[in-house]
């Protein structure tokens, strides 16, 4: 585990108004307490976002265009894709051990970016992106519903599973002894559900099948740095982008 | 770039009988020229897959259980997660030039797996992966015709975009000069695209708006050993996976 250094350089170019797939960045730099500029909490901030997504910029000798925020530029190093990013910053950061840990912790990020990110966005946007929700509605309640009833408990179960082979060897995050940048993914995964599906998801955390995925949930959000960022401004209400609450899709059952 | 090594001692862990999410990895190991075992090809290579994805298999402390395969053992460390695979094994096979353009090509990869391959199948599974194809058709042909229409192509001019700018500097793969794993996960997902939508996809072929990506796809199959490989019978037919033809979902308007 390297220490993290005073790094000021790291800027986060990200949709403001939404924590949406930036989240997963900031939460990284806040358990580390590093300093950075986030294009959320910028004048021009959204202009920034724009320029780097321009259908007109080329590639040049430092690397291909990105395709989508979240970006991250650190000195002339300009990246993208949520668990690439993450696992550039992750040895920065201190938050994934040396050697091969780095394969496993990746490995759990894309998972749970797979099933409680990407999945919970197809929810509500069964057939297009590019269409409105409402010309999608009845696609996205059945999607929703066959997610709540399978997809949701599989991935759950899944973490549930991992985090208590962890705690039988006497360990309370989700990769071996140390702390690491996948315990920050599934918790704002898990955020994100609770916040689009508060029923499906409250009925789930009473059944008492994942309770190591919730103890993990609470253990991550009272870490100081996080909680300390939750109350701040610097976290942005959820909004219309991955983990959205429609009740209406809310089922329950 | 380092020397693709002698180690015969790759084993990957998917499921027989097609080519699915295995392929991305395949071509790797077999670009490389390196020695593999595949599940695919070995007797009782189904219950090798079932056994590392069993439900009651815990982590122990070399690392949590996979979640799905593609899988791959090499030693003690057993891995999953296509992208993560490949960053494992792009150094060891020489596929990937050192410093940070591992995180140029992780990027690439990331997003060529979202949208020519992930999008692909929500094409004909949009609202549950567990139900029928014919359970959902209606919804398959609305999803389908608007991945044809502005999905696919959105990520075949980032594509082309990424390519000709590396042509204007005279390079001619994906990134730098160098060929990377970033090429071969294209190249496949460009053949599963072709497979699936051939009317659609033929369509935009002949249009001559993506003919870098078109030319790139016919240099990668050319490759003295992607060649050799996709004429063996080491090579399986596209079957019920991600790249699935119905002739329905092909709207070539």
């Amino acid at each position: 585990m390297q220490t993290p250094t005073e790094d000021n350089n790291y800027h986060l170019i990200y949709w403001p108004g939404t924590p949406g797939r930036g989240e997963f960045i900031r939460l990284a730099l806040e358990e580390a307490g590093a300093r950075y500029r986030d294009t959320a909490h910028e004048e021009g901030g959204l202009q920034v976002v724009r320029s780097h997504v321009d259908k007109t910029i080329m590639g040049d000798w430092s690397g291909p265009p990105p395709y989508a925020p979240p970006i991250l530029k650190h000195g002339d190093l300009v990246i993208s894709q949520t668990a690439n990013i993450l696992l550039y910053l992750g040895p920065r950061l201190g938050l994934v051990p040396t050697g091969d840990a780095v394969y496993h912790v990746n490995a759990l990020t894309l998972t749970a970016l797979d099933g409680l990110s990407d999945e919970v966005h197809e929810c509500h946007h069964p057939i297009a992106m590019e269409l409105y929700y409402e010309d999608q509605l009845e696609e996205s309640k059945r999607r929703s519903k066959c997610y709540l009833q399978n997809r949701l408990p599989k991935f759950l179960s899944y973490f549930e599973r991992v985090l208590k082979s962890q705690k039988a060897l006497d360990r309370p995050w989700l990769y071996g002894m140390a702390f690491t940048y996948a315990d920050l993914v599934l918790f704002q995964c898990i955020d994100g559900v609770k916040f689009a599906f508060p029923q499906a998801v409250g009925k789930l955390e009473k059944s008492a099948q994942y309770v190591n995925v919730f103890i993990h949930y609470e253990a991550v959000k009272n870490r100081p740095r996080i909680k300390q960022y939750l109350s701040s401004d610097r976290r942005q209400m959820y909004s219309m982008d991955i983990w959205r609450h429609y009740p209406e899709l809310d089922n329950a059952e």
